[in-house]
């Protein structure tokens, strides 16, 4: 019997490179020589060490990442983070205020969470619905916040910012979680970018933080230790143990990465991928419809409904089910806003979404 | 050339049974005919919920938890629940105020901790090394402390609790990290336990917690969200991606526990291998030392000096170079203590510990 080839469209945890899988369970048993695994070594090993380093380094390559910033693992993912910035940051300046751009689930649940710390204010009119980036000229930033933050890519709405907000000064955090490493980023102009690796760059259970020096050492008293910046940067990522294989994985997947051209090679895959599905959302007619704005569509997560309103649901169903009938997985829409979603992070391939293109052909046929 | 086999010694993370490493390695690419990797699969997923269902169920069969405790898996390591625990707790009662035992390094680091959120009292004089328990008619305990907690066996300094501290009413908080279902444990006397994963149930990343429910509730209001008992209770540790692969290598290690004779088998093992090495220091007339008072010696890591006091630091030099040149790693002490430190977790095997005592044996025969 053949094997069916599953092809995983999932949000996160996502899909990774074959060639880091069969990497992985070549070495699971007997990593390098060393007759252990990876998940029994020692965090202060001299084999952890390397993997730790050659992990740093990669990142500061593809990132070009300037040597005033540190990089850092952390473990509690982006959820973790929400509580981390403020917790670190919220203090620079005496008034304790953040400015947050919501403009989806994350950066909302982000900013919820900040309000533990400090003043947050929103600094755009709320939106109505979670399709547009509010635009700049909206905004009221306030020059003694002591940051601002957005989320690169929202991952349930598909919002991906194409432009780096001005602050007029003010301290600029992300959370690059769902596109971090899917193209170059100028990491000068941030204060500080976090990232959970288990969509572009590695599996679940560890978090990358990039921030510049100088912002870090003024954490609130009630800082939990393993979220202190100033504590872990001191320690290079070992204060406590670390989440040692998913930090091995992610090496593995930058190492990829690397191999495979870097940020730039991944860019361009990555709009090819994207601009495929929108082109035959677009050219629908209606029958496949994307609610997001066209120059914020994310090149990560592409969210649509099938049909005419009416039949959506039905006809939603009916896609889904084909689609897995095809060994296509994951496609279903975030439970809160229902519908489709495909995910094309780095390590799907142009085969892979030419697959799922196909069937949108074919579905479209059969049902418009 | 014969492949030398290597013994692993490690604190933590620390050694795994062959079979759950042989068995990560088959599935690595391929999960349960899934097409996927556990690394790369969706934790809303239903194959995920079954992971996550089956580990929960097998830790309450291997340690009989009581239906009123919940069951929950954080990241963070014991480090995010020495925050965890006074942001959860200290607020039970309205003094805000807890009471530490203070045995080695890990329990202190908790207390210092936990000094961020409330009033903590040591409820014994300062112990003048850390080599025994202080003796419970010594201990002062505020029967309005909202907790007391102690360290169940303290990794660095290899002292173990035989004993469940009484403490008259009220609530009893413990970190088993280093010796968790080493052997059986009358959960009902606890508050709230919580452990590692990389020393005896797994590799790093996820860290158990199970807690009374009528404890889970009462956060301080600057509790960071992925460390709220209630909410990941309340989301059965899904509030955010949890460390799927550090859950599902878990999964595999309690399967090994429940198949090999539960904990009932564990804790018969671990004296064994433990007491072959004691006994084996007892009577090398001082050759070797162990300097922890007997009563409390660590079943799990058992901590010892090489050669009288002015050779010492040459011996053990000499001591781990053999040890390696034998394929036995990690057995250098902690570096705050120095010396020699064999940890005998449940995935170190009977003849494990007895290719370490031959060879402790030999070099006392050599050197003495």
């Amino acid at each position: 019997m053949e094997e069916k080839r599953t092809i995983n469209f999932g949000a996160g945890p996502a899909k990774l490179p074959e060639s880091v899988l069969l990497q992985a369970q070549k070495e699971l048993i007997n990593y390098n020589g060393t007759g252990i695994s990876v998940l029994e070594m020692s965090h202060r090993s001299s084999d952890f060490d390397k993997i730790m380093n050659t992990t740093e380094n990669l990142l500061r390559e593809l990132l070009n990442i300037p040597d005033n910033y540190k990089v850092m693992f952390f473990q509690g993912g982006g959820s973790g983070q929400f509580s981390a910035v403020p917790l670190n940051l919220i203090g620079l300046k005496g008034d304790k205020c953040a400015e947050y751009i919501v403009t989806g689930t994350w950066s909302s649940k982000a900013a919820k969470e900040a309000e533990k710390y400090g003043n947050i204010n929103v600094v755009h009119p709320k939106l109505d619905s979670y399709t547009k980036i509010p635009d700049p000229s909206s905004w009221t930033l306030n020059p003694s916040a002591s940051y601002v933050y957005y989320c690169c890519n929202e991952t349930v709405h598909g919002v991906e910012w194409n432009f780096v907000p001005d602050t007029a000064g003010v301290v600029l955090v992300s959370d690059m979680s769902s596109n971090f490493l899917s193209r170059s980023v100028d990491v000068s102009k941030f204060g500080l970018i976090f990232a959970g690796a288990q969509k572009n760059v590695g599996c679940a259970g560890v978090t990358v933080v990039i921030v510049r020096e100088d912002l870090v050492g003024g954490a609130l008293s009630d800082c939990p230790i393993v979220l202190d910046y100033k504590v872990q940067a001191d320690n290079k990522s070992l204060y406590n143990t670390p989440p040692c294989f998913s930090i091995y994985i992610m090496n593995l997947v930058l190492e990829w990465i690397k191999n495979s051209g870097g940020t730039a090679a991944m860019d361009s895959l990555n709009k090819q991928k994207s601009s495929m599905i929108y082109d035959l959302i677009n050219a629908s007619d209606g029958f496949y419809m994307c609610p997001v704005d066209v120059p914020c569509r994310s090149r990560m997560n592409v969210p649509f409904r099938v049909g005419k309103r009416e039949e959506n649901e039905a006809l939603e169903k009916k896609f889904l089910e084909g689609a897995s009938k095809r060994g296509m997985i994951s496609l279903k829409g975030h439970r809160s806003v229902g519908g489709i979603r495909a995910s094309l992070y780095n390590a799907v391939t142009l085969e892979d979404a030419q697959v799922l293109a196909a069937y949108m052909k074919e579905f479209l046929k059969e049902h418009q």
